[in-house]
């Protein structure tokens, strides 16, 4: 079946797959420019939405948004010496700001004339671009903390691109708050990767874990990084938000100090923190089928289309006249408390079976087939996407039918990916076992397993399986992963199991 | 007075009034790169909200937002003659795609080696990006029209820059519509300054003139362009939004055509509309006083503020309980449809006066100062920002006054706009008098006099008297207006009147 829909079937190639759930569901595209994507009006629609409920939720706990240059001074990249080993290796540099006509043919050429002072970087992350300007804000402890959000582009010149989840150039929010005290950095820290979790799990119904990153896979200039990890559909990671805890790092690099209470001079403390439009991707691939995509309803664009049948003038009169009143009916009703988002598919061109594959493949959470026969019998089709059962429903009792469904969508889409999730995830105690599970060239769920805590060992066991840590769990996921043990591939002591898996 | 605030009076150099404004009155500063600014928190509040309000009226007209790539490359722009003139000129070019240590010392260099095969442009405006991705996405009748809009910054490498009205990089708003038949196209434009008008007089409360550009003055790569244009209160105009008619200039460029219902291969027409972050330097110019901000009710970031006296504890407890019990109040209240915004400023450090002025600097609509002996009589004095007279409201009617001084401030401020438009306002018949009237340094309103229509005698004058031709009217603003007359500058035949200004 989803062969005919031009889908590569997940269990076949989960690349090909992710693929065509992008292309064909009609998220976004691969531009002329090498590694840069078009995000589509219906992958635009579920950013938009994402970026609403975070909006939200970074506002309720107190922070503004501003917004910083896209350009850093190339000097500033240095200033913070990990920071500098980690972004300005692959990054997109403006060294001319101007074109001249060719003067040896047709079309442009640079100016060499207009050789800028000092190179710009595209900014792959803004802390030294803010953090050079939150120097000038603060003198005392009056002025703090600082809480602060961006919504931009950035850019990171990626080798190997793949839409939404490794692109050169993405969307994203970078918070970036300054505080008095480390405790208080930790706290704020700790509190935006809850917001994190939260929304992936109430809004993406996206189970994730949540813990903290080893040493090596750190953000390049925090003192700790702490994560949120997904498990998807081909059994990969998907490392779906971070929070930094930048200790004073950038505060030394930019010589930021403030005037305590008690009148001493001290370093601000910093944190950071981010979640981009590889959500959308981590979304796809959470729930999606071999039909297409498959969207909570919170956050689809569309969560219910209406599609008439139209053989004749006669028969459209009627269905059409019966999916714009429902349509209105719905509109003023709402879910999750927000208006429920209705379309009626009014295309003329087409037979409603291909409507029915075009809403699946675009991931439409419900489908109302609305026939002659049907309102003979004052009836209509109900079809949920992720369930797919057809269910007739009487015309009086269609919006809270919806309303029910649409809810229900949203719990059972979460409580599957928590069982998918639970089902594949493992404990193994055997480097033997431990190689096995990763030796596929798929995704190999995750696996908890105790490991000696060196950066070496950690290097090694990536090496040797492609399989990394994903994080230090907060909690355990079972009691006895915090009891002690030995490490899986060496030997050694062990102080608690960490999570393992391949990941994107 | 305004000097002990620290503003240059208007009266005095509106220069250093407009960057005082925006300075001290917390919305935005230079960045330590060239041309680039911060926005602050207050200034980027203004900005959401902006958004927010175009990006409703972009939908209720049948637009989407999608987002396309940062990058444009080099030989794109040379893909339309005219465009490549206007932008390819002074523009960020990045050249290289990694750096690398110093070989010879400390920090990184552009690593040589990395040097990309084909220059790529920061996007000055993305018309040739997009119509390169439309060429995929319309074959036939039935994929138009699209109705496309994207939210993104740019970059047009300027000389000389102003905060918010001139900066390197800005944020904006870039719509591109594609349309079977240039009716329609026009359609589309002239519905999009239509938003852009209604938008500036119920919003902003500036009032605009629409009409058309000349050739000289028209979007690089338009058939014609439509704009909107307010005039500030040192009688400067400012070019606020522009709506362009393409033709079929970036489809034939790009080679877009479609298959007509009637079987024809033609070619697609085009529009493309924007506003930018120089709607905020436009309202700051178009309000504001001697004092500080005055911003609309409709776009405040703060509508009502608070002040509690606060000598001793036993005060505090009372004016503190209070504000927190009105502020409550007036936050379950709407003013033009949402949520009254409030702040109780409860500053310990700061005396109330030095809060008061704080607040008129930073634009709060409306001001309550709360003391003990006010509320012994069950009463507080507000205080409106544009009017600035206190007015004793018992406690039991601040609610509905202050909604009511929303209202009619946001009215007020339209109506004074207006009026000072229209004093400044005036038809000039003769070149001596024309030049009298632009002799000065600054602004000096619109002049609305006759033109022979010659793109030469437009330089001319622009070269004489620095005042251009802002627009051709769509409706005179005085019947006779549309009559023939002769040229102020030449004597020639002139058909109407146009308008001229200094302009930023």
């Amino acid at each position: 079946m989803s062969k005919e829909l031009g889908i590569t079937p997940l269990a076949e190639n989960s690349a090909d797959w992710y693929q065509d759930l992008i292309l064909k569901g009609g998220l976004a595209e691969t531009s002329s420019v090498r590694g840069c994507m078009v995000i589509k009006p219906h992958g635009y629609a579920i950013w938009e939405r994402i970026q609403r409920a975070l909006d939200d939720m970074f506002k309720d706990t107190g922070h503004e948004n501003a917004y910083f240059p896209l350009f850093v001074p190339k000097s500033f990249l240095s200033k913070e010496a990990e920071h500098v080993d980690g972004f300005a290796k692959e990054c997109a540099v403006v060294t001319h700001h101007r074109l001249m006509n060719d003067p040896e043919g047709t079309g442009v050429v640079v100016d060499p004339a207009a050789k800028l002072e000092e190179e710009l970087v595209i900014r792959p992350t803004s802390e030294t671009v803010i953090w050079n300007t939150y120097k000038n804000w603060i003198q005392s402890y009056r002025d703090l903390p600082i809480l602060i959000n961006q919504w931009a582009n950035v850019v990171r010149w990626e080798r190997r691109t793949r839409l939404f989840l490794r692109t050169s150039e993405f969307l994203w929010q970078e918070g970036h708050t300054a505080h008095a005290t480390w405790d208080e950095a930790e706290t704020e820290c700790r509190t935006m990767l809850e917001v994190y979790r939260k929304f992936a799990e109430d809004w993406m119904a996206v189970p994730v874990l949540t813990g903290v990153k080893t040493e090596s896979e750190k953000f390049a200039g925090a003192d700790h990084t702490y994560c949120i990890e997904a498990l998807v559909k081909d059994n990969r990671a998907i490392q779906a938000g971070t929070s930094h805890h930048l200790g004073q790092n950038f505060a030394k690099a930019f010589d930021v100090q403030f005037t305590s209470k008690e009148g001493k001079r001290e370093f601000v403390y910093a944190t950071s923190w981010g979640v981009s439009t590889r959500l959308i991707g981590t979304l796809v691939m959470a729930h999606s089928d071999d039909r297409g995509l498959v969207i909570p309803p919170r956050l689809a664009p569309v969560q219910v289309v209406l599609v008439p049948m139209g053989r004749d003038e006669a028969t459209r009169e009627r269905t059409y006249g019966f999916c714009d009143e429902a349509k209105e009916r719905l509109r003023v009703n709402q879910a999750f408390g927000e208006r429920i988002r209705v379309h009626v598919d009014k295309r003329d061109h087409l037979t409603p079976g291909f409507k029915y594959n075009d809403w699946e493949l675009k991931g439409a959470c419900i489908r109302v087939e609305v026939g002659p026969r049907d309102l003979d019998a004052d009836a209509v089709v109900v079809v949920r996407r992720d369930v797919g059962e057809k269910v007739t429903v009487a015309s009086l009792d269609l919006v809270n039918h919806i309303k029910n469904q649409l809810i229900a969508m949203q719990s059972d889409l979460l409580e599957a990916a928590k069982a998918r999730r639970n089902e594949n995830t493992r404990r193994v105690d055997t480097w033997d076992e431990f190689k096995d599970v990763f030796a596929g060239d798929g995704g190999a769920g995750f696996v908890v397993a105790h490991w000696d805590g060196t950066a070496e060992t950690e290097a090694l066991i990536s090496e040797e399986t492609r399989a990394t840590i994903r994080l230090i769990p907060f909690a355990p996921l079972h009691p006895d992963d915090d009891k002690p043990g030995v490490c899986v591939r060496t030997g050694k002591p062990s102080e608690r199991r960490v999570i393992f898996a391949k990941a994107y």
